[in-house]
Parts: structure tokens; sequence; C-alpha cells
């Protein structure tokens, strides 16, 4: 076999040594006889999966103890969807605001109004998303449920090299296209999500790291599957254990 | 390797010779040097693997050729979700009658209850969902959306052998348990889904099969990623697509 690279902006490809593995690994999981797809997701071999998948990111992302990682549904775009659901609770005025730095905040951004008030910040559209555009954080309303940027656009170049300081306004980023790539301050974030494809995992997948104190103020439309408290009461495993916690 | 059974009501195994082809094409899919997971959903080689998947459930499965297609996000409990935002909209009243056989029926009620009017039409929970409860389909207000079934619920046995005759009010199946393992008549259906953990693949994906005329009657507040209409114009690629549909 001829290993090869792929460039594309899609799904990308992972460290050879991780497919390695879970292909030896793929009909017989630790000796169990069943790959780990076919295994029970409450079993103990699984829940240590789990488990070691929370502590491997708390190391490499420097993930606070205020804050809780879930697995998800739908990848990064779903997520357009389920911050201002999870989040819009917060504004009186189920307000939020986009900087645009590309098409990804710009579907965000009217994904979101599907619920409430969502503008546009700042956004360097005008010119072909060539640049991060100036924005001056005291211009954000104070009924401001969160600030919402795309750390890394790659299809224009548009990366956030610092973030804006938002005060108690929540900080949320798409870091689709770069998380664990980079060193940042988590601490600086409400809630950071992305999809898996680019360096994580398989298509399909996102992760979100949210911010404790977000939790628990979602829309009453709110999808079960999109309320991100469900997730964190779960440990992810939330389309069965939901009968658990809603019955 | 010793091959074992997995008779949970969880994650179920697959057949070997499935998992095995799986395994073998993990790094090297078709001589492109990376893995299935790893090109581009929008290749040659991908849209195949789509295409032969859609072949191969019509002749399954007996799907006519009214009926989509549909390959979503968050298993068959999003499902709960997406039913209704899709179709509530044929009602004028936005109501919907639910037919409870196990506690996964009454917790798809639940959820529709967040976007409309979702009444029990009939329902074995007074005697521990031991039966499917009689049920007279003339009792249905004309304005119903749609009627909601679950097909077969393992937990307690209740299995429906023949289906109710909706006339023209959409029948709605949650076949999780049991889709591809007993034949049916899809034309009695107005929408069926599964989730595919059970018997045809990984945990997280759903397949939903709708009839086309029901296509496009989503409620505003439907997250792009529930609309069924979005993924019926996109092949299930919506998520990188609905940049081209949407912007």
């Amino acid at each position: 076999m001829t290993q090869v690279y792929n460039f594309g902006a899609g799904p990308a490809m992972l460290p050879a040594e991780v497919m390695k593995k879970a292909q030896a690994e793929f009909l017989d999981y630790q000796g169990m006889g069943a790959g780990v797809i076919e295994i029970s997701h409450r079993s103990d071999e699984f829940d240590a999966v789990l488990n070691r998948c929370d502590e491997l990111l708390k190391e490499l992302a420097g993930i606070p103890d205020n804050y809780k990682i879930l697995y998800v549904h739908g990848g990064a775009q779903m997520q357009f969807s389920a911050v201002p659901l999870n989040l819009l609770g917060l504004s009186a005025t189920k307000s939020a605001s986009y900087i645009e730095t590309g098409t990804w905040g710009v579907k965000a951004r009217k994904e979101a109004a599907r619920y409430g008030n969502a503008t546009t910040a700042a956004s360097s559209a005008d010119t072909g998303f060539d640049r991060i555009p100036e924005f001056d954080v005291s211009s954000l309303p104070a009924d401001t449920a969160y600030l919402h940027i795309t750390s890394n656009n790659t299809l224009y170049g548009t990366r956030w090299h610092s973030f804006p300081q938002t005060g108690t306004i929540p900080l949320v980023a798409d870091m689709t296209s770069e998380f664990l790539s980079r060193e940042i301050d988590i601490s600086q974030f409400g809630i950071i999500f992305a999809g898996l494809q680019k360096n994580l995992g398989p298509a399909g997948l996102a992760l979100v790291i949210v911010r404790e104190d977000l939790l628990g103020h979602a829309l009453k439309e709110t999808p079960s599957l999109l309320d991100y408290s469900v997730y964190a009461g779960s440990h992810s495993l939330a389309n069965t254990t939901t009968l658990l916690l809603f019955t």
C-alpha cells in the first residue's frame, strides 16, 4: 500500500498509528470477541474509553475543571443550532453577536436567527473575508448572550491570533479547523466546539467544551439531543440514558 | 480470537463478513492509500458507496420510487424531535397522535409536545406495556399531522404484526429494533426511521425513509440539520453542501 496525504479541506487523514491500532482491534477489542462499535456503551470497557478520552483531552488542551467535555452528534454545523438553543436564554432579549470571517460564521448567524436576535458585530465580507475585521468589544450591548467567532477559516486564511476579551459575555468559538493544533487558554471561552473530521476522528461527531455555569439555560424548543445539559448529565450517553433522566 | 454473540438490547453484533471487509479496507480503501473515513465525501469513490447503499436498501426493503432514503445524525432518538419538526406543519392545529407500546413511544410524544399538540391515541402503559392496545383509526381527528407507532419494542415484547390503516394520515414508525428483519410494505408508511446500531451499522447514525410529499413542511424553528428536505436535497451530505443550498 502507498501512503498518501489528503490536503483537502474536508475529512482529513488521521495519524497512521491511530488508524493501525483501530484496525488491529476492529474485530476484537481487548479480547472481548467483538469490536468496540459492537459492545454496550454501558460496559466497563467502553466507560474506560470515554474516561481516557476525557483525561487525554484535559491534558492536551489544558481544560480547566469547571468545563464539561461533551461528545455530540451532527458535526460542528449542528452546533450552529445548538449554541443559540442553549445560550440565548441568558439574554432577556435573546440576543447574540457574530463576527464573520468566512461563510461558516454567516451560516451560524443565520441558524441563530431562527431563535432570537442574531446580529453581525463585525464582518470582512465586503472585502471577500480577507482579514479579521476591526472590532471594539465595548460596542457589544450588555444584554448579549454570547459572541461567536470562527477561530480559523482555512478557505480564506482568516485566523484569530489573539482573541477578543469579552468580559462577562461568553465567547463562543468554532475551532473545527484547528482544535489541538495550537495552544490556547480555554478559560477565555464560554464554549469551544469542533467537528472531529479534520484531525480528531471520523466525520459526524463533534467535541463541545462548555463552561459549567452555561448549562441549564436551554430554550423550551431545544430538542433533548441538542441540549448540552443532557450530554453533561449522562457523560455523552444521552441517547439511551435520557430515558432515565426524563421519564 | 473467540467469536462471541452480544444479545444485549443496545449496540449489537454486525455480520462477521462485513466487519472483516471493513477491517481489511480500513487503511486503504480501493487502493486510494487512505481509509474511507479519511477521504472526501464528495469524491467519486464515496459517491459510489452512497449510491450502492441506496440500491441495496431499495432492493432489500422494497422501497418505492416516491420515497427518499436519508442517512442522518443522532440515532433514532433525534428523530423523536425531527419527525414533529418536519411534519407538524401538515396540521392546522399542529396536532399529532401517538400509540404507546413502551417507553420509547412515551418519550417520542414528550419531544413532540415541545412543538405542538401531541396526544396519546392509545396506550398499554396501565398494564405495563404488555400488549398492543385496542385502537380505532376512526377516532383520530381529521387534522392529525401523523400517527406515530413503535413497530417493535423488544423490552416488552410488544410488536405490531399488522399495521393500522390510517388512510390520508401519514403513519410514522420507529423500526429501530427490527428494520430489515421482516418484510414490510413500505407504502403503508409516511416515514420509517431506525437507529443503525441494532443490526445495520454503528451507533449514532439513523436511517430515515420518507415519502416525498412529506418533505418541505418543516416548522420555522427546525435546525437545518434536522430538516429532512435538506438531507433529501443533498444526498445526506448536508453538513457541507448546505453552504451551497442556503447562502
